[in-house]
């Protein structure tokens, strides 16, 4: 009999259906499958990697992730700390406090007359629908609060920090600003003044001189800082946007202070960007690796599927992943109240990078 | 306190993540969150309430399903009759026969040297591989095949009927074609000259003058006089391409010669096509409309995702559907063997259209 | 100084607005920048080639391209032969055949009421509309004309050839298939029962026995035999589905019965789906050189855009190309009139592969 | 004779193919085609339209631009005043700075061996390579030139002032930062820390502190002043991101203080992204105005189309507008040296809302 080529080893097994099964069941039938199905079970096989491993996990989230149902699938990735470190768009962290406040986002149709929703101030986010009072009302919350505090710059991440912290204070909700704030897992927003949060911290200064000013640049610090004070990296994205590159940023800046820093060991991304129009959001992790956002050996996989199909099923599969197992994970520990943030005790600078690691680690 | 506008009544349910949940509370929990999660929840309760209703429900498949591990997902949906009628692509059914006869597709990668792939004679299907030999292979089995059957045309429905028999005799091994043998469900293949599968019946005219016949327009006749003898029918497309017209192709072609027909009741398509190009494959089930291949108060659905990814989850949550409800359900009863099939004990031809038929229905 | 990487040769050339700058120049232009529009600029230097080769240019084309107001473009290729053979959809000869009888497609609305649409017998093509009566008409008027030709199996090439002569002979209008019968180019329509010209064949039986009969496998073999006739191929490919697939099963099924075939020695395509779901209309031209579809050292380019953009600019560009030049090309000439027709003065069977060329070159 | 449908009025006209067409003959030959040929003929006549009327017109760019060969099509529209104020995202205005530098981006392959690219630090934007080492010497240019500025906040739009002046200063060269710095043309980058640029800036602070500091949300303030200033604005959109929601919420959040300010009069994007997943990038104009960021009776249309196809013609076209109708433009005088900005001769606070705009109009 012939030889088999080399190429024909591992055959497709067809997916079983069976009534019963558990969403880690469904992935693991779908690991030999093929094209977006498989990738996703083995983003599934890689996220339980990086939980094994010695890695601080970031996760960017870009699109209407909070408005479109999934705030608390994030909040439950951070509260269980399978993620920590988040960068997020402005308008997932605003859609989240919106509901947290106990307001609420409603089904709606993709093929609204938008005339008639303008005209009763419905805003529509595909087939989802919001007040724009509500919303006027938010902005006007963050403004007093953000008038309320010491008027000097603030990293997105002091602020929205602080921000948690007062949303936790008047509500006791649990979503995603509550949820970090209660784990103390930091949240970066670098395009800030592109949402609604931005938009309330704009109305501040209208009340009280001063107030309302973010430190954007300081976050590139802070961050970059935080993978020099622990090099080994694993890169989360949903969606693309300003938060995927943020992240990849983050290791290229800390890599010109310190060569430990060798680009993320794991990096998976749900998008439906795609790469052949040359935007960052559906760039190829293959590309990441070009500029050394990857590291060499890095396990990667991108998944080409809303993340509204694709989270509910990965998420509640990673749920099946042992508490112990969890609880031994060497995860990084911050501490995030105040100017300076750290990271397992160790200071994490937004006006310097750390250039002495190699002298302070001995 | 203000009213709600009339725009602002459904709040949207964040997803609950926790373990042990199965497929079919997954989807319950993606109801009413929004985008294609939630297209994918309503399309699990649109496929609900037509096996519940009185439908003829047309199943299209387009685009590599059989390679990518989804065979026995849709040989388990025609199995279970979830499905009465198929319509698909010859490559599906070529890469089913394939494996029903023992050969693989294999785990592959996206990122392949196509040339070295070339030179073992490998071929690739994005990120699965097979053997070319083994394809060779089947082809000159189906030639064979087709060279022993009597030497005139026959309907694509036949033709599979046959094939599907004759890989049941010959393995008894479960796959699309051999479900819908043994389930007496018809397959058209309206492209089956663009296909491994019309490639083999080519090659039968080699072996013997005469054969390798097949009357592609008598499927039109056929299809459309299954809807006229049955005209409250049901649209399930997995990917458009020809299959997704065929079937709507049939309704309307059968509204043409029988007034009873007013377009499919319930419609539900798993595309990653768009509309705004203008092709077939992508466009709307609103568009559909216009055309009357849909009925005016028609249930219809759309979810943008791989097939990959949507319909072993679909399918996995369909398998807790009862069997009792599966039982009681008024299904079409096809005869499939001989020149004329028949539907209910009624004569389908494939050379008339059915012009008598509210005479006959007294 | 440091030597440049290997990698960094070839600037990017920013393009340079200027006024009056004709197709041609747009695309020289855009040789050196990026992307979709590098790849539109090479797909014009590569149809060149083409062009200047002695290659049987294929053209496949699928999509509403005809309704979408680009049968003429069309029709302007298959007239000045920068096309030799074309395989479509049955849509766009059907919405050809529709214009040259002298009815009329519409400007519409993507944002149509599809059920007022519906009431007024308006058929919807995303943003493009027609009259459903006009539509029945056209049926009718196909299936009269097929309903006088002899009762017997006609390849799609032949009957496609005997329309575009009835339509020329009684119209005298310019379209697709009338071009194509004037220019002797034949046109293979390999999902024909997946149209309204296969639907108005299938009428054809009801008016007379044994009428509307294609023999679709037929398709199969007399397209290969002209490939082993002239192993040298092109293929041009608009938008992907049957066509695509059933141009480069043309060469790998002549391949099978003649070594000389090795593949397209040029490929192109203009595409909007993507490879990454799996499927056959999106696949990458690479991946079909692992198929043998593609020599192996092929030029070859995919662009990524909607046909209505590129192909207007890319077929005004090629209006450039020097008559002269075009006059000398060694393009082949067809003989399509009856059941058998011929290439470069030798039969193209539709009933058996060609299997002694080697013997008939000498 | 029957009369005609009301939705069956304007013929689709098919495009006709002749030597010599120019882009404005292209895109005019192009508007009664269908689906995205049209829509970009429609982006043309559109764009003619706010050229003639009274607006402050605002162009959003993201995606790579800079890196794929438009920069000079940029420059060349803010040169001739066919745009009045710009919003990028920070790569673009990177790659433009490396360019104008007298650095390459090149020609490169989207199927590299990244691993092969990474080891000579050549970093890859799809089908286009960069060299790592000059964008290094590139973001310690900034940092220098950035250490040099006075240690206070800027505004994004006042440091990309200084930057563009500097730039042209130092190299005479056309680009997008010099030509809006020339034109007095505003710039503003409200996701800066999420770029290059940012990295530069964060750079700055290691060579003297309190350096590098961008206020952001000055920038919103100082965008809706513009806004409030002359509430008769345009949109034109290339790639989503952030930019498209900026321009959109200087309208919403200059609405807020400022009942004249009504959104915008004309709207036109061309993007890759799609509505379906929820996200900003791809929200359809329609959506757009259900936030209020469009007005009732608003030009508008989207193309789906990768801009280094699309705005190549569509600025070629446009480079066919009348000189003398451009002089006679009554388009916004800005003056961008210093803190506070001013438009027509009227201070524009990055520090507050206007909101005293009805006596000032007195």
């Amino acid at each position: 009999m012939k030889k088999k080529s080399r190429f024909l080893q591992t055959p497709i097994e067809p997916f079983l259906v069976e009534p019963g099964l558990t969403a880690d069941e469904l992935l693991s039938r779908m690991e030999r499958i093929s094209f977006q199905g498989r990738n996703l079970a083995t983003a599934y096989r890689i996220w339980q990697k990086m939980l094994a491993d010695d890695v601080t996990i970031f996760l960017g989230m870009a699109g209407a992730l909070s408005a479109g149902g999934l705030r608390l699938v994030v909040a439950n990735l951070i509260a269980t700390r399978k993620v920590d470190c988040l960068v997020s768009t402005g308008a997932n962290l605003y859609h989240d406090l919106h509901e947290t406040r106990g307001r609420h986002h409603y089904v709606g149709s993709a093929h609204a007359d938008d005339a008639a929703l303008a005209s009763e101030r419905v805003d529509r986010v595909y087939d989802t629908y919001a007040s724009e009072e509500e919303f006027i009302e938010n902005d006007e919350w963050i403004a007093e609060f953000a008038a309320t505090l010491e008027a000097r710059p603030y990293t997105s991440r002091e602020f929205l920090y602080l921000l948690g912290q007062h949303l936790w204070d008047t509500t006791g909700e649990d979503g995603i600003l509550t949820a970090a704030y209660r784990a103390n897992v930091p949240i970066f927003c670098p395009a800030i003044s592109d949402s609604s949060i931005g938009m309330g911290l704009s109305q501040a200064r209208q009340k009280r001189t001063g107030t309302g000013v973010i430190d954007t640049i300081g976050d590139i610090v802070e961050s970059a800082n935080i993978v020099i004070r622990r090099p080994r990296t694993a890169s989360v994205v949903l969606g693309g946007g300003t938060p995927k590159n943020f992240i990849n940023q983050a290791s290229v800046q800390a890599e010109f202070y310190c060569s430990d820093v060798t680009g993320h060991r794991y990096a998976l991304q749900i998008v439906t960007d795609v790469p052949h129009f040359g935007g960052a959001s559906g760039s190829s992790l293959e590309e990441a690796q070009s500029w050394g956002k990857l590291g060499k050996d890095s396990a990667r996989i991108s998944v080409q599927a809303d993340a509204t199909i694709a989270l509910p099923l990965l998420a509640s599969a990673l749920a099946h992943v042992d508490e112990r197992q969890l609880a031994k994970r060497r995860k990084p520990e911050f501490m995030l109240a105040g100017r300076t943030m750290s990271i397992d005790g160790q200071a994490v600078s937004n006006e310097r990078f750390v250039e002495e690691v190699n002298e302070s680690a001995v």
